[in-house]
């Protein structure tokens, strides 16, 4: 992949991550995922998703996840997470996060997320200096 | 939904499963549908998946995910998880969830697993025993 | 183990609970711990733990832990869970919970709780009606 | 805190670590400290926890913990872990970790761990390499 605008970030996976077959156990797949999210916000939205949720007091809870597992995480495995946009309405937000470990691909997650209020749940708007910033890592899904 | 043959099991949110705005943290929903499979082993298809990985040496790790969050779980509830098969290859089992508390439906899940030897992962064809097991509640899928 | 009163519930290690050596991963044993709790004040108590949470507004977090790790948990092992009380103060409850697989003892847990008010976290007078039940399960600690 | 030698990291509490009264969910705590183990071996002992796992086919697993739970931790908190040894027998190693958000002392775990053989989890010496790593952060235990 030769992306020109992205987040990215490298993750670990731990001992406490994987089954007994020695891969990933899928469900600590999407903590990474959640955890690559955390990092996007604090790092590249420059806006620490703490302070989000407790003095902005708005979410993004997930709405809609497609994921294809291309090959196994392992015990070890250091991957380098990519994170761009593929969607961005009014209060929703498609991430695509792509999981590499040297050239072999191993997870491509297509995470749609909206915006919400957290008292109540109701839909509320992206503000526009998050928007701003997922704009600049947006690029057409060609899939 | 008024559905033939479905396997049908009931789960509990529990207090580790919830995050600070009281709503299932979505890994942990992602657990919860792990369990209702190891339900579906041990109780429909009647051979339990330690055994599965134990002594028949395969296992059917995640290959695709396509999730809808409709309405969400909260601490306390009890959906019902109801799970059809709606693909059935040779080696691979497309299998959804559908979890529902009271009328409301809140996780609409297509998992499709494939079927591997433990040692190596490669591909292995689903015993004939079992693909009947999954027969039993396959179902054309609508969508 | 002979014992006059205690709280009794079998769980179930389940694959996402091992590590990659094949034995339950200890912060799983936690869950399991915890799991346990809610079982105990579901079933034994007779109040949900959940409308404790949500409608008492009191909770029980833990203030002190003690735990002997004697024989490991396997995937597919489904330890009965022996819960007795072993203090009962004002506010704090000592609750031990032991763990076997047939006749091995697993675990051997001492977890120390104290009732606090969930706004702010003031202890709390463990309220009478449930303290009454933890009476039931008391013995002398030999320990 | 003046302590001597002790090896130092700091970790994070994440969205998924807390529970619906804000404050981490017990479990949460101990893959804290099993992630600060993991860094331990990782940084200060120099040999990779993954590598001791595949390589040497030894493992740690937990004998004993013993934690005090002093103040809560909370989502955002980026706890400082000074992790010392509190004691050094010939397969046995007690750590203890003491977790700390500024000024205030959250977690004080002591955790004994055993050298085992992972095939048949024999007890098995600590490779001397490693031990003269325990022994720089050993100090004795007031407790």
């Amino acid at each position: 992949m030769s992306a020109p605008k992205a987040f990215v970030t490298q993750l670990q996976v731990r001992f406490g991550d994987v089954d007994p077959a020695g891969i990933a156990y899928y469900p600590k797949i999407f903590e990474l995922i959640h955890l690559a999210f955390e990092e996007l916000w604090d790092v590249h939205v420059g806006r620490r998703y703490y302070h989000l949720i407790r003095e902005d007091e708005i979410g993004f809870p997930l709405v809609h996840a497609d994921v294809n597992f291309l090959s196994p995480l392992r015990f070890g495995d250091r991957p380098v997470v990519r994170v761009t946009c593929f969607r961005l309405g009014r209060s929703s937000i498609g991430l695509r996060y792509v999981f590499s470990v040297a050239e072999r691909e191993c997870i491509d997650a297509r995470m749609t997320v909206a915006c919400v209020e957290l008292r109540g749940l109701a839909s509320h708007e992206t503000p526009p200096e998050y928007r701003a910033r997922f704009e600049e890592i947006y690029r057409e899904d060609p899939a």
